[in-house]
C-alpha cells in the first residue's frame, strides 16, 4: 500500500497510526500541501477532490477520505466494535469529527501554526464551536474511558488527530480533565 | 424506531428515505430546529450535540449523525455494497458529503430559503466550493450511473438530499447534465 500524505496533517496521521497499529506495511509518499502538492495534475488523478490522504491499495485501486480509509483498513480488527450498534456509535463520532470538530479545532490550529495568524485574528465563532466540541467530548469521556466505551476504536484515533494538538490552535484544555486523560491514554495505546 | 427530525432538513430526510426504502417501521417526531427544537433540555438528552436527526431504536438506544444512522439501518441491505472496497468508496462519498458538499450547498440553500438572504449576500467562497463539489460529482457520474458504480448505494441517498435542491440555493445545474440525470434516477429509485 502507498499512503500519499502530508506529515503535518492530522487527517493523514490517522492513516499512518492505524497502519502502524495493525502492522500493515506501507510506503509513505510525502505531499507538501502548502506548496500545492495535492493540486498537481498527477495528484488529481489519484483524488479528484485534491485532498490528502489518499491510499493506493496493492491492487492499484485508490481510496480517499481519512475516516473512510481507516474504516477500510481496520474493518476486521479490534479498532471496529463487533456489535453493529457500537460500530454505528463509532461512525457517529467519525462523522461528527469531520463536521463539528475538524472545521473548528484543526482550522484554528492551521491558521495559527501555518498561516501565522494571531489568536485575536481567529474567527470567534470557530473558537466557540471548537470549545463546544471539546465540551461534548469531555461529557462523554467523563463517563467512559474511550469515546464508545471501555475500548479504543477508530473514533478515538480520529478524534485524537487534532484534539492532541488543540493547544497549538489556542484552545486551553484546563477545564477538560477527562479529555486530557483520554489524550494520554490514546497516545499510549497507539504508541505515539 | 422513533425518528426525531426536521422535515425541512435533507439530513433528516435521508433517514426517512432509507427507512421507507427498506420498509422499516418508524414514528416521525417533528423537531422545528428554526424554533430551537433541537436545543431544548429534553432534546439534548437524546443528542448532546443538539443536532437532528436522532433515532431511538426499539431497545431505547439513541443514534445520531445522518450518515451513521443510514449506515446502521441499511447495513445488511443492497444499499451497502457487499465488496469491502466498494463499501469503502461509499464511505468516501459519505464523509466527503459532510465535509465538502453539505457545508456549501446546503448552507447556501439554508441562507436563501430560511434566512431570506439574496444571492448576492452569499459568501462567494461557499458558492465556489459548492460548484467544485458539483463538478466532482459530474466527473464521476459521467462515467458511472451511480456514485460508486451501476447500483444505488447510501452514497447516492446522502448526496441526493441536498443536490436535488441545490437550485434553491442559487446553484445552476445547466452545465451538469450527468448530475441532473442522476437526480432523476435517484428520485425514481427512492420513490420521492
Amino acid at each position: 500500500m502507498k499512503i500519499y500524505g502530508d506529515s503535518n496533517s492530522g487527517n493523514c496521521l490517522k492513516v499512518k497510526w492505524v497502519s502502524d497499529y495493525l502492522s500493515l506495511p506501507y510506503d509513505w509518499i510525502e505531499i507538501d500541501t502548502m506548496k500545492g502538492g495535492s493540486r498537481t495534475p498527477e495528484f488529481l488523478k489519484l483524488n479528484g477532490a485534491g485532498q490528502v490522504p489518499v491510499v493506493i491499495l496493492d491492487d492499484g485501486r485508490a481510496l480517499a477520505q481519512s475516516n473512510a480509509i481507516i474504516r477500510y483498513l481496520a474493518r476486521e480488527s479490534d479498532l471496529v466494535p463487533h456489535s453493529p450498534y457500537l460500530a454505528a456509535k463509532m461512525d457517529e463520532w467519525l462523522f461528527w469529527e469531520q463536521y463539528s470538530h475538524e472545521p473548528y479545532i484543526a482550522v484554528c490550529r492551521f491558521q495559527i501554526v501555518y498561516l501565522k495568524k494571531s489568536q485575536g485574528d481567529l474567527d470567534t465563532d470557530k473558537v466557540k464551536r471548537g470549545y463546544a466540541a471539546l465540551a461534548l467530548m469531555e461529557h462523554q469521556l467523563h463517563t467512559t474511558r474511550f469515546l464508545t466505551g471501555s475500548s479504543m476504536t477508530l473514533a478515538d484515533v480520529a478524534l485524537l488527530a487534532y484534539t492532541r494538538v488543540a493547544h497549538e490552535g489556542g484552545f486551553h484544555l484546563d477545564g477538560y480533565a477527562s479529555v486530557r486523560r483520554w489524550i494520554a491514554d490514546g497516545k499510549k495505546a497507539l504508541g505515539i
